[in-house]
Parts: C-alpha cells; sequence; structure tokens
C-alpha cells in the first residue's frame, strides 16, 4: 500500500537503515538531515510496495557512493542529487518513474528520499542488498543478470560520467576511480530496471524494515528494556560480543575506508578478545582468533546501552558497544551469491558458515 | 586539396608524426603497420585542407590515450578503434563528417586513418598541437574555449566512458583514471566541433609536414647527407646535444610513461652532460645545469645516423642520438598557452624562453 514519509518518519528510518548498514551505507544523523530538508522544501514522499509498481515502469537507484569517511565531510549539496537521475534519463530516452534505494544505510536509504522529493517520483519500499555492502556490483539483482550501466556519476561542480559496461565489475572499476577523482564521494543513478525486475531480484520492504527496527529501538529506550535485544529479536540475529573499542586502524584508500578494529571484552566476554575487519561495512568478526560471523551474514555494531548504530568512519577508542549477527538475505547464501559477496571475495580464506551454524557448533551463545 | 593517402604514403608519415611526437605519441613502426592493416583492408583514405571543411561539418578527435610504454605491448585490436567514435556520434546524435588528430606521434597521426579508412569518413589534414603533449587538456582549442567533452573513452572489451565535465582539465582527470582501470591504454573519442573551429583552433597542415619530415629524411639517407640536419632545418630547429644514452630512469605512473634519461656529450659536446625529463613527452633538456629547452618548444631526440625517433619508452642505455629544439607553434607561447604547457604547469621553477632566444643568448649552437 502507498503511503507517505514525512518529516517525522525520518529519524527512526535512517537510525534502522544504518543499523541494516552493518557499518556503512553512511551516518544516519547526517542521511537524516538531508532527507529532512528535502522534504521540508518539496513535501512528503510517496513509499510504494514493489506489487504496486507497473510491470513497464522504469525504476532508477539513486545513491551516494565513495568512502564513508568522506562522506561525513563532503555532504551533498543540492542539485547534484537529482542531476545523476536526469542525465540517466536522458540517456535512456525515457521518463523515469520510480526511485529505489540501491542498499540499506543511514546515507543510502535516506539519498533516494532526497530524490524522490525533489523530483516528485515516488519511492520503492525496497533495496538491491537487505544491507549494505562495499562494491557496486554487489546486489541481488547482480546475480540475475540485471546491468548496473548505463549508469551515471555526477559530482557537485557539475561534471557526469556515463558508464556502459560488459559487466557490473567492470561498472564498480570505472564508477569507483571517478568517484575518487570527484573527491572520493559522487551521487550515482543506476541499475535502471522494470517492475517486474523489482519484483524478482530486488530485497521487498527494506524501508519499513528499517523504521520498524528504529521504531524497536526507539520503545525499548522509552521503557527501559535492551534495546539491542530488541535489535537482534527482530533480525533473529545473536550477539556475538560485548566490549570496549580498544583499538581502530582506519584509511581511506582505492576509495574506501578499510581498517580493523579490536574490542576488549566485558562480561560476559571478560578476557576475550574480538576483531573486526571493514570495508566500509564490517566484513569479518574473529573473536579469540576464530571467525564467529562473516558476510554476507550482517556484523552490527551497536552502542551497548542506546543500540545507537556505530558507523565504520565513527568508531572510536572507548566505545562500549555489541556485536550483533543476523542471516542475510538467503539469496546471498547460495553459490552465486557467495561468489559476490562471499569471504573468499575479500580475499579471506575460509568459507561462509552462517551465523547461526556457527554458534550453534560452539554451543550458543545468543 | 583533397588527396587519398595509400600504403606507400605511410612510412615516411608515421616517421615524420614520431618525430613531431617528441618522444611521445607512440612509436611509429606499430603505427605504420596499423594504418596499413586498415588501408589494405578498406582502401585509402581521403585527406582534406582545413579549408575545404564546411562550417558545418561534425569533426571528431580519434586518438590513443595511455603510457606509450604499454600501448606498444598492448595494440588497439579491431573495433575499439571505431567504438569510441560510434558512440560519441551516437550521443552527439548527429552524423560525423570527418576525422581529425588530437596530436602528431607515431601513433596518435596514424590511428585515424584506421578510423577514417575504416568508416570512410575523410581525414583532415591538422592536428591539436603541432607536436605531441601528455595531457587532454593540452590542445590549442582549449585555449579558444572548445570543450573535449561530450568524450568517450572505450576499451578492446566493449567498455565505453562517456564524460561530460566542466572543463578540460577535469575531463583529463577522469578520462585518465578510466584508461588506467582499461589497462593503461584506450581509444578515444573528443573535441567534436565544426569546420569554422577546426580553421580557428587548430594546427593547419600537420599531416602533410609529418609526410614532408619523413621524405626529408629518407631522402638525405639515400643521399648520404646529414638526415639530422635536413630535419633540424625544415623545422627551424637547433641541435642541443649529441651524444650517448648513459642513464634512463622510467616508470609507468598515473597513467603516464614519466622518467629521465642521462646522455654523456660526444663531440662536439665531449665533456658534457645533458639530462632529459618526460612525460611521455620530453619537457625539459639540461645542459651542464643549464636550460637549453623546455615545453611548449619541440625537444627531438633522433638516431645521430639514421635520424630515426626516438621515443620515451624505446630510448635506452647505449644509444647514439642528437637532440634537437625547435619552436613550437607560436600561440602556445602567448599567456594562456603557456599556462595550459608552460614549464611551471609541469612543475619546474623557471619561465618558458624560446629556444632560438637560449641558444643566442650563449652565443649560438646550432
Amino acid at each position: 500500500m502507498a503511503r507517505l514519509v514525512g518529516e517525522q518518519d525520518l529519524e527512526d528510518l535512517a537510525r534502522g537503515a544504518a543499523v541494516l548498514g552493518t557499518g556503512g551505507g553512511g551516518n544516519p544523523y547526517i542521511g537524516k538531515l538531508l532527507a529532512r530538508q528535502a522534504i521540508r522544501q518539496y513535501g512528503p514522499v510517496t513509499l510504494v510496495d514493489a506489487a504496486e509498481v507497473p510491470d513497464d515502469a522504469v525504476v532508477v537507484q539513486s545513491a551516494m557512493m565513495g568512502a564513508p569517511t568522506v562522506m561525513v565531510e563532503k555532504l551533498p549539496g543540492g542539485d547534484e542529487v537529482v542531476n545523476a537521475l536526469l542525465a540517466l534519463q536522458d540517456h535512456l530516452g525515457q521518463q523515469v518513474t520510480h526511485v529505489v534505494c540501491g542498499e540499506a544505510g543511514g546515507i543510502n536509504s535516506t539519498i533516494p528520499f532526497v530524490v524522490a522529493a525533489r523530483t516528485g517520483l515516488p519511492l520503492i519500499d525496497a533495496d538491491g542488498m537487505g544491507r549494505a555492502f562495499p562494491e557496486l556490483q554487489m546486489l541481488v539483482p547482480s546475480m540475475f543478470g540485471v546491468s548496473a550501466t548505463p549508469m551515471v556519476v555526477a559530482d557537485e561542480k557539475g561534471n557526469t560520467v556515463l558508464l556502459r559496461t560488459t559487466g557490473n565489475r567492470w561498472t564498480e572499476r570505472f564508477a569507483r576511480s571517478a568517484t575518487i577523482e570527484m573527491g572520493c564521494t559522487a551521487l550515482i543513478a543506476c541499475y535502471a530496471m522494470n517492475g517486474q525486475q523489482v519484483r524478482d531480484t530486488m530485497v521487498l520492504g527494506t524501508l519499513t524494515l528499517c523504521q520498524e527496527l528504529g521504531r524497536v529501538i526507539a520503545q525499548a529506550r522509552a521503557t527501559h528494556t535492551d534495546p539491542v535485544q530488541a535489535v537482534a529479536g527482530r533480525l533473529n540475529g545473536h550477539t556475538v560480543f560485548q566490549g570496549r573499542v580498544a583499538d581502530v586502524e582506519r584509511r581511506t584508500e582505492t576509495g574506501f575506508a578499510r581498517g580493523r578494529a579490536v574490542l576488549a571484552g566485558l562480561d560476559p566476554y571478560g578476557g576475550s578478545k574480538l576483531e573486526l575487519n571493514f570495508q566500509n561495512e564490517h566484513l569479518v568478526a574473529v573473536r579469540d582468533g576464530r571467525v564467529v560471523a562473516s558476510v554476507p551474514d550482517l556484523i552490527m555494531v551497536l552502542d551497548s546501552d542506546s543500540a545507537e548504530p556505530v558507523t565504520t568512519e565513527e568508531i572510536r577508542y572507548g566505545f562500549r558497544v555489541s556485536v550483533l549477527a543476523a542471516p542475510c538475505d538467503p539469496r546471498w547464501r547460495t553459490e552465486a551469491g557467495l561468489a559476490l559477496v562471499g569471504p573468499r571475495y575479500f580475499g579471506y580464506d575460509f568459507d561462509f558458515i552462517g551465523v547461526e551454524e556457527r554458534l550453534s557448533a560452539e554451543g550458543g551463545t545468543s
């Protein structure tokens, strides 16, 4: 059912999106401000279910590309947010009818609201990942042969780069290098598809889930119950660690925020250590030398008291955090899915095992 | 006057173009082979004077972009040579009517013959520099506000990148990074202009000059006169050094062949040393600590016996070479020209002085 999303919905939505962002996808505070400003100026956004989208719709994904470490300092200002979509529409020679999110994340779930508000286009309640991943080819539609191109990369200076490539991994390479030249962040429009393709290949209901997650956190805070457990419950997730950030190494390289964080355990994990490896998003969590969760499953770092999601660009020494792991969309766990986003793709020398299996093997921590 | 260029013209043309290429612009032997193959298959190319081009012509530059060190190993094979032009034509929504060279150089003066032969389009006897320069904005038309974009960068895999930018230096950055992702060489189509713009902003007659230079070398060889002096005479140039290559440092970085070569003097330069600095092309020649020639003037390294041009990717220890310097197109010596291609743009801390003035100041070496 179509519904209007206004200012009052953004707080929950951006926070929940940042939970699913698994450390990446951009800062929820900034994401909220960007969407709020657009909705104040242009009015609320119409959110529609994928089921309502006509088969012959022209759906385009709007997102921000780049390193979250830079996104928090170099915000999209105005027209460039819409320019990428308009340049793509111009190239397609067809009127775009709907906007959709590429991934869940504090900014990448809210930038599409900015685009929808400014253009008056409806936004579809879906995304391409059911979480965030660092690279452009890492969308479920890639598995089903949907091309990311034609794709436009645009900056705030008025430069646009239109890509037509022979595969989505090539698109990632060209788009990443253009993004780096643009100053490590850019606005993109890509993965043009019709309504049927949205229903067949996207992860549906993501924005509603984001809003629910935000609401679950707010309610737990208000009722003095544990908001971290509330999130875990909603996502069929498990707490894999609680501790204090003891060390963070972070560098912005090849257009990504890469690094690792080491957490020193607090009760009931006293004496244990957890290492998180990230490339924009958290990729692997290793507890006392053993992998406890890995891509494509979701690894979420939340403030232990408030369940405020902690992104990889803002995680700092001393933060007291809980680490949750939750199963990803089942399509990511197939052979084709793991080829795109499994641990081996990211250079780790082990096979994917689902978080629930890893934890039950060690006698269940939840 | 329009004339047909066939196989028999290519030898002189490619060699002369490599002389004007000032070390860059690609290897003349490979350039000749590429053009010969195309002309054998598709027939001779019609070369037209700029004066004959209609005002409303749609003229596009075809060239190869990248590091010459890679170009000699990764040759353009087939369709990609034409794909860049066709993709640009598609975007322009207008039939391209003429092809033209962006720069003089062993490959970049012959690739346009390949495109012209395959498409049947006439080639204009002109280029954008009157020599070769390493970067895309370094064309006389840039000085007159002609935009390099819309521009297409294409590779042999079928990938295309279409750029629309706010300035030609931005275009260089985006095109260079796309070229690097494509494997350090790519085919480009850019600087679309009309006939009037060709006449007003390009360097005219370049291909005829290339062919003449090649013929002058061939005749001197045949008549056992000095071919190096014959080249110098034709270009109002001066010999600034004769010697043997004693040292070469060369690296392929940021998409360019960068480095320096040191020559140990031979009679009448015995005891002297000349250092050449290059970025694809020779930028500066320093003799015994004093600059004797610099961009935008032409610095040409020729085999001392045969006057065969020696490109920066093939200059080797032990080569016996003569170094010529000759005045550039006068527009490069203006303030606007020097801002684009003067020594300070390339990071050298001295002002441009024309080679004839430098040499007369030291009492004339010629």
